[in-house]
């Protein structure tokens, strides 16, 4: 149907490079695979209230992973009424949830519990000046190439001089493939009114550098932090969420004198590390990769990619990257704008040197969801654990009345009032009260509340933990405490 | 230099119709005129960190706003070194605090404090099916013409006849223009490859109705809600960050038994204005607007805008529309995929009504800006105030060491460490104490915590309220809870 639905398997883990300003040597993606797409794929079942589908019990991961992504309204396929849209994806209510929270999380870490990083919000459209000055323009490409018997096309680097559609050697020469999207701003569709979607935040932070030293009292080291969406026309997307046309980065650029900059790299280095595993991801599934320096883009002082252990093998979930003083001085060539620091106290001006941890917000929680996803039992039951970091997971609490008579719900509604301004909470009413713990277990709500006959009695409730199902009593006066002592965040 | 950059300024304030599904006639539109973009224009300053420029003294409250905008850092003129593009804006470190404060209140009104809303963020990028099923690609069209002397090209409905360029008459016939961006997504620029950047988030909750059904125990009456970006080509945008061609919404669908759909319509009326009541908007600069049956469009039952009192008048800040079943019938019609609910409880199976409140969340930090704005006196001083409510300000707290000299940092920095997981948090050591606590009111910040030299003895700092002014000693054993206290969150 679509060049990327014909995609082949075989050709989906790739080597994943840093992000990059100038080359698409260096430039970290993120995508989506057919696998992905035809797992998650169009359920034409007619809406009704009969509750959600069971999880399987295949082995593989990814595909439960997937599966339950599907099925419990983390991730859906775009358009899927219309037979889903070239491997784009909606995230669901729970997925949103969850996806707000790993966004939340890295600008709590990286903006608010600093005072040496600032946010900035830059518009998804920009004219052509910009990718020309960062390189984009000329150079952010992958080969392409057509099959001349059946007309699909693909990314040269990918397959081995066949048509994976038609197996075809009869292919054309490669040529460059740009890979921002275009589009027109106003109401003429001409070269005068070219507009790109960005296919990463980072520019947005060096254009803005003069505005926001201007305007802040920064001096370096500071840094400019970033969140939202970019583009990537990629030829194969790949990999569910993992690399799509349409993905989310979380981006910080860090401005350093030239001569702290390889403390600086240092510094992010362990920073990210420990993002990560203080939010759950396993040791054992987390590595920095240095780059060699064959891989380093030309601008690149050195790089190291932050790797996780997918199902399909490592792959990058970060980039960091030492970009020297390339960009500031490719937008102050071009602009005619000098992006120099002047220092007052010590009467010098440099251009900075740019540390770059640049993360992808979508590849991150798909990591989160492989790290989390876990089989164990309970009591003799079986069941499906999502074991998240209370900080990430879509609902921090469940309030559950034990059983639907009308006496419950009053003081239900009441508990779950007092607790909406705190957490993201569920309200679950239907069926046992097993059923529903195991249905709050699946989606990683850590802490289920259950109102009782007896909380009308004792006003106290059992609070159950979803990791080691432990059940305490908690009096009502004292639960938010309790639950804010169970994060943590006192 | 560019269509919009000729714009009319006497053509700016238009009447706003409610965000439409299926006609321009009740399309709802954000955007930013030559104005706002020449005043907040490219300063080409060198950069340095010699800190920011005072706020003047004109008399325009627009004015003054923008500029504050500007000189504060909460919005600069996106690539504004290479002389700005299109009308298009980049929040600054401020302003991305406070957009995100505007998004997570209308996010912890609508989703999180509620259990009867879910949230959704679907993608940007879509295919036409979705937009010919929603009416976009036939009707979502502005009346443009060309001036047959200097070829400039303007709404017809806002020119009178008349070039605004060069005066001539001679201008041609009226042609629809679609204000959707269009572009091609994969390898191939033909007519099966076009995708189209959403015009308006609310076609996401249509396509995933049955999704979000099937993966949830929700039941009508219940919605579904979504913050994100989306995209308008228009032909004029106006009045700084109003009208913008990249724009944020903030619109929720709530699905409802057609026979309830009035008493959902008046209840969502009222919840809406006392959103904005409660956020700070004075009441005599609000109001509810309701549509004449001649405004109407085809699908609504109903129709009534939230209006904000704006410098150029009563503009609109939200559309809140009974969009009865057209949205869901048009899909199911288009898609094959059916989007009833049957009502397992009482055996019926109909296709709910929409209500639907849709905000803009740029225009709307606009307002809160514009009402927030004040010049007073302190004693015999004047000040700028931003008089911002806590939870939209772009810092909550400042920590000010009364003096640079080294012994004061410990413990300011200590205090900073301990409110920076609860809150946004400035913290300056630059000039004098007086001056650094006029920044703060004029950036909107509500309470300055100040360290001085008795804080060392006494363990204890002052904690200054930026609307009285007033200052009270405060144990820091005791700080938290007493800032907790005053933002009535304890």
């Amino acid at each position: 149907m679509t060049e990327s639905s014909k995609a082949p398997e075989a050709a989906a883990p790739e080597a994943e490079a840093p992000k990059a300003g100038a080359s698409k040597a260096g430039a970290s993606k993120a995508g989506a695979s057919k696998a992905g797409a035809s797992k998650a794929g169009a359920s034409k079942a007619e809406a009704s209230d009969a509750g959600e589908p069971e999880v399987g019990s295949s082995d593989d991961l990814m595909e439960k992973v997937v599966r339950l992504c599907r099925h419990r309204g983390f991730i859906f396929p775009s358009a899927e009424i219309y037979g889903g849209f070239r491997s784009t994806y909606d995230y669901g209510p729970l997925g949103v949830n969850m996806l707000r929270n790993v966004k939340n999380a890295w600008w709590r870490a990286m903006v608010q519990e600093r005072d040496d990083v600032v946010g900035l919000d830059a518009a998804i459209l920009g004219p052509p000046a910009v990718w020309e000055a960062s390189g984009h323009l000329a150079t952010f490409t992958d080969p392409l190439v057509d099959c001349k018997n059946c007309h699909e096309r693909w990314r040269a680097d990918k397959i081995d001089g066949v048509c994976p559609n038609c197996g075809s050697h009869d292919l054309t020469e490669a040529r460059a493939f740009n890979l921002m999207f275009k589009t027109h701003a106003g109401p003429v569709e001409d070269e005068g009114h070219v507009a790109y979607l960005r296919p990463e935040t980072a520019q947005g932070m060096f254009t803005n550098f003069a505005n926001v030293l201007g305007t802040t009292r920064k001096k370096p080291p500071f840094g400019i932090a970033q969140v939202g969406k970019s583009f990537r026309n990629e030829i194969t997307p790949q990999n569910f969420v993992f690399r799509t046309r349409e993905f989310e980065q979380m981006e910080m650029e860090y401005f350093v004198p030239p001569d702290q900059a390889q403390k600086w790299f240092d510094y992010w280095l362990s920073e990210r590390m420990d993002w990560y595993l203080g939010l759950g991801i396993p040791a054992d599934h987390l590595r920095l990769r240095h780059h060699e320096q064959s891989e380093l883009s030309h601008y690149s002082q050195g790089t190291a990619d932050v790797e996780f252990l997918f199902p399909w093998g490592w792959d990058e979930l970060e980039g960091i990257a030492n970009r020297g003083d390339y960009d500031l001085k490719a937008h102050a060539a071009k602009s005619g704008v000098s992006l120099d620091y002047f220092d007052q106290q010590t009467n010098e001006r440099y251009t900075p040197y740019v540390i770059e941890p640049a993360a992808g917000a979508t590849r991150t929680m798909m990591a989160f969801l492989l790290a989390a996803y876990t089989e164990d039992e309970v009591g003799d039951e079986a069941r499906t654990v999502l074991r998240l970091h209370w900080r990430l997971a879509p609902y921090q609490v469940a309030v559950l009345p034990l059983s639907k008579k009308e006496t419950l719900e009053p003081l239900a509604r009441k508990v779950l009032k007092s607790l909406q301004p705190h957490f993201m909470c569920d309200y679950d009413v239907t069926q046992s009260i097993g059923r529903r713990y195991r249905r709050q277990d699946e989606i990683g709500t850590p802490w289920c509340i259950t109102v009782d006959f007896d909380s009308l009695e004792d006003e106290a409730v059992t609070v159950r933990d979803r990791d080691s199902t432990e059940q305490v009593r908690v009096p009502l006066a004292n639960l938010l405490t309790e639950l804010r002592r169970r994060t943590g965040e006192e």
